[in-house]
């Protein structure tokens, strides 16, 4: 499954140089990774009222062309691998089939005890 | 007119006090008139290319009830009051019928030369 | 007493118009308040880890001249009004002795009870 | 050379998980990559009122542990990497000499006409 999201660029996520902050793509993949998640049937919300948190441990990512002020976006959400406790996926972010920017973000489930645990079966491979 | 527009609460908006950052309100404020102004034909983008920004030159804002991860809020945007130079608008931020944050927004046009211009049209009272 | 804060502006804190994004003074104004109150024996990660949270509940803020990337920014602090359970702080942002930004930030000290607690002694006027 | 900055953590920084959000990490290194080019003689605002940016392609990061509120970061930045029209940099966030990120971050120059350009001689190694 490859989850679409759109963004929309607002002076917010803009800098001086005119262009999306690249900070600012890492907060555009959250909103896509959590309306991904909610379509799965996983609240981020609810896991985070349950002490457990899903946690960012790595991130790779391509800047390959930048974005502007006005620009609606599509952040693209699929899963690249799962294992026992850490999940790949693969973010992508289009401006009218042009491809911006690219990333593999990696993630990890803490539960309230601050410890890892089992990624939610949700990502298991059939 | 009173436009509405919906913004869901992500980590990002939050901080350690488990509630949304209370500069944040601001961006998502932002975000709700450059939309209210799209659906009055008034692309913020487009301005910006022709060197015209809508400059913020005064915000008054209450606090009364925080705002959470997952939260679904309402900003609505209306008029005010309009002058020759600038533009009061009244956003609040609700949730569920509640509302949390309200606020006045007070915005300058300035021309490609620096210069407050003349407020566009499209503000103007009947 | 009046008690100021330098900071520098980074691409992070401007927009696509070459300013500082206007919700980021209140960013730069949270800074000043931290270092204000470590410098009156009051630590806000000390407070957070005790349950206790200091909230704003209203802004006044006017936007004079913008700040630009580079710029070396000065933030004041001083009290402007103490009562029972909220503080006035004056909060005002210059560069080289020219004013940008004036701000009058009032704020509310919540405890572990979510409920309004008396503003921390260090407040008291003398 | 690796030069050392010293970042503070204030609740602008944190999320609702009780730690830095992950996003945030990339703006503390940008602040550290100023004030590094800065003490090579690199002012980031005159290039950028020359037209020039240096542009980030691409961000490979780990973390390893989070940063909370109120703690004081060490992030060290030194070059890996310097070739015609790209540099490597090697930026790393501790506390009190524990590693909580391990970054590197790669940018070209970019000129006036938006194409890339020689990185600037200060980065050639001896």
């Amino acid at each position: 499954m490859i989850h679409t999201f759109t963004v929309k660029v607002y002076y917010e996520d803009t800098d001086a140089g005119g262009v999306v902050y690249y900070a600012n793509y890492l907060r555009f993949m959250e909103r896509a990774r959590t309306e991904y998640l909610s379509e799965l049937g996983v609240s981020v919300a609810d896991l985070h009222n349950a002490g457990q948190l899903l946690v960012v441990t790595h991130v790779d990512i391509d800047y390959r062309q930048p974005a502007h002020l006005g620009d609606v976006l599509e952040v693209t959400t699929e899963v690249e691998e799962v294992k026992t406790v850490r999940v790949i996926l693969r973010q992508r972010v289009s401006r009218q089939g042009t491809e911006l920017v690219d990333a593999r973000v990696t993630f990890a489930c803490i539960g309230p005890d601050g410890k890892p645990q089992r990624i939610p079966p949700v990502f298991a491979p059939a």
